[in-house]
């Protein structure tokens, strides 16, 4: 059980996200808030070392793991853990406070709509048209009277989770055939009315061979890191579909996806995660025509939507209930 | 009573739309379907003026409505009718011909998919974001990173009935709040679950002033032209909402617009349809860096759907039955 903390006075943040510590003072204006700047310094890590609840991002978290002797509780900002539990060694003591992840109600129809967005910009060649306006020309050639809708594609989405779910309402509610690629399949009863087809990550190449479009939410884990190879991705030759990234970079390698990309397996590529991030400037996708590149935006974390997720959890932290989304370390989720 | 016609064999096609007779012979392979010029000269003339079953662009359609002689039925090839009602004269003789206009089951969603996608480019800044590619450019100021869901908009539907309740479906998955504008406000019964909030056009004022965007959907009647007109617009000055017209222009004079943009009572305007189509090239309106135009395809007429919808409508025809959307001069609509 944990002690109940009835005061907080002092709360260090250790975050690149602007704007968030004037969030937290505007919504929590009794506590103080210090920012910590990121490249640290001996004395800013001697505040987070001193502190019981830090918020911090997940990535710089992960550096101070095993260096927070005071924290209690640690609400991380991002969604993604991958780069917390990347530094987390079970051969060490488990370091003894409370990981919160930050997690949005509204993340799944936030990335819904930057895929739908990303989709009718696609098909119907939006650029194009705004191109047009530049030069006054009203122009209704080619896909942009003429295209596919959302009601027209198959969409498999891999990853079927709450995240993945919101999008298939999205897209269902667009009259689109959906997939969804799952561990395991639900029974009749706890099946998504919005999921037309499921396959289990063997059936994979089935998912490939018959969608359209093919979105990965994804996270970054040992099972999925790679998943689509070279060898996979043949299994796009057919359909060619276009592959829309907003899960974790990880899940195709860049050699991959350019393989896949040039040979015409994927007819084009919306990517808003990658391997490395910032991607970096030597990345031949920035330059290929069929790449549209967003810098891992898709679902971000806003923050004024991080501040009230941390004020529900302190909430629940001073009068001693679960908090929400408990990162468990040793199952890396 | 309609008679039965068991045989159709030759049917012209009066229409600009690029493919439609293409498509129509490859769905009903046992009809001779005539392509007759626009610009029509004497002979194809004569063609519309022996034939029973025409397909005809409505706006061409309008300028023959006194002048088919043996026609029974003409099918359509847009959803808006009044540039066939423009020529209607109550005085003269009725054209005895059925005339349906082209309906799609899916024109709500498609215009609604469109809706999604320009606001989400204009909320993200996605063009901003596009541009940067081109200079291998990470980067995540603004409102790239920081910027409306479309779940924080409220957003005002002018025109809830078939389209503008699809769309408010979509824009409610994605947690908007929905005002819906409307004739005759429904039975709690017949209430959408999409919209959260009906007015009447008495309290246009009162939507105006409360929503962040506002769709037009409304169709060109007399009660509908210029109600969007200066004094109407002073009460968006507070919201200063984005107006996106995927309706019919004359719900808005041009001048009426350009001074409501430059005074900022709306900041932005996405077009889809105008006074005059194309729009001159004269038009301010391509110029003003708060606008967005699009050449009138947020719900396009494609032909595949167009040949369906006729193929349908002719099985109907053919076995004496009621035809789908048939437009009744004397209302309008």
């Amino acid at each position: 059980m944990r002690m109940a903390t009835s005061e907080v006075r002092f709360v260090p943040v250790y975050s690149k996200i602007f704007d968030l510590t004037k969030c937290l003072k505007t919504i929590l204006p009794n506590i103080q808030f210090q920012e910590v700047s990121p490249g640290a310094s001996v004395e800013d890590i001697n505040i987070l070392k001193q502190a019981e609840i830090i918020v911090a991002d997940n990535n710089l978290l992960g550096m101070q793991l095993y260096n927070l002797p005071a924290a209690k509780w640690v609400q991380g900002t991002f969604a993604g853990v991958e780069t917390i539990v990347q530094h987390y060694v079970v051969s060490k003591p488990k370091p003894s406070f409370i990981i919160t992840r930050f997690s949005n109600y509204f993340f799944g129809s936030a990335m819904g709509e930057y895929v739908v967005a990303n989709i009718v910009n696609h098909e119907r060649n939006l650029m194009a048209v705004y191109e047009n306006q530049q030069s006054s020309l009203w122009k209704i050639d080619g896909k942009i009277s003429n295209h596919r809708t959302i009601a027209d594609l198959t969409i498999g989405i891999l990853g079927a989770g709450t995240i993945g779910r919101d999008i298939a309402k999205l897209l269902k509610t667009l009259h689109a055939c959906v997939w969804g690629l799952v561990c395991t399949v639900p029974s009749e009863d706890n099946k998504s009315p919005y999921i037309d087809e499921y396959r289990l990550h063997s059936d994979l190449p089935d998912l490939l061979h018959n969608c359209d479009y093919i979105i990965s939410v994804l996270p970054s884990t040992p099972g999925t890191t790679g998943l689509l190879n070279e060898d996979m991705l043949k299994h796009c030759a057919q359909k060619q579909p276009v592959f829309i990234n907003i899960g974790r970079g990880t899940v195709i390698k860049e050699k991959d996806l350019v393989n896949a990309l040039s040979r015409g397996w994927l007819s084009a590529a919306i990517l808003d995660v990658f391997e490395t991030e910032p991607l970096p400037v030597s990345s031949v996708l920035w330059t290929m025509p069929q790449v549209k590149i967003t810098p891992h935006v898709s679902g971000c974390s806003r923050p004024q939507d991080i501040a009230m997720f941390f004020k529900e959890n302190l909430i629940r932290f001073q009068s001693n209930k679960p908090l929400e989304s408990v990162l468990d370390l040793d199952k890396g989720y």
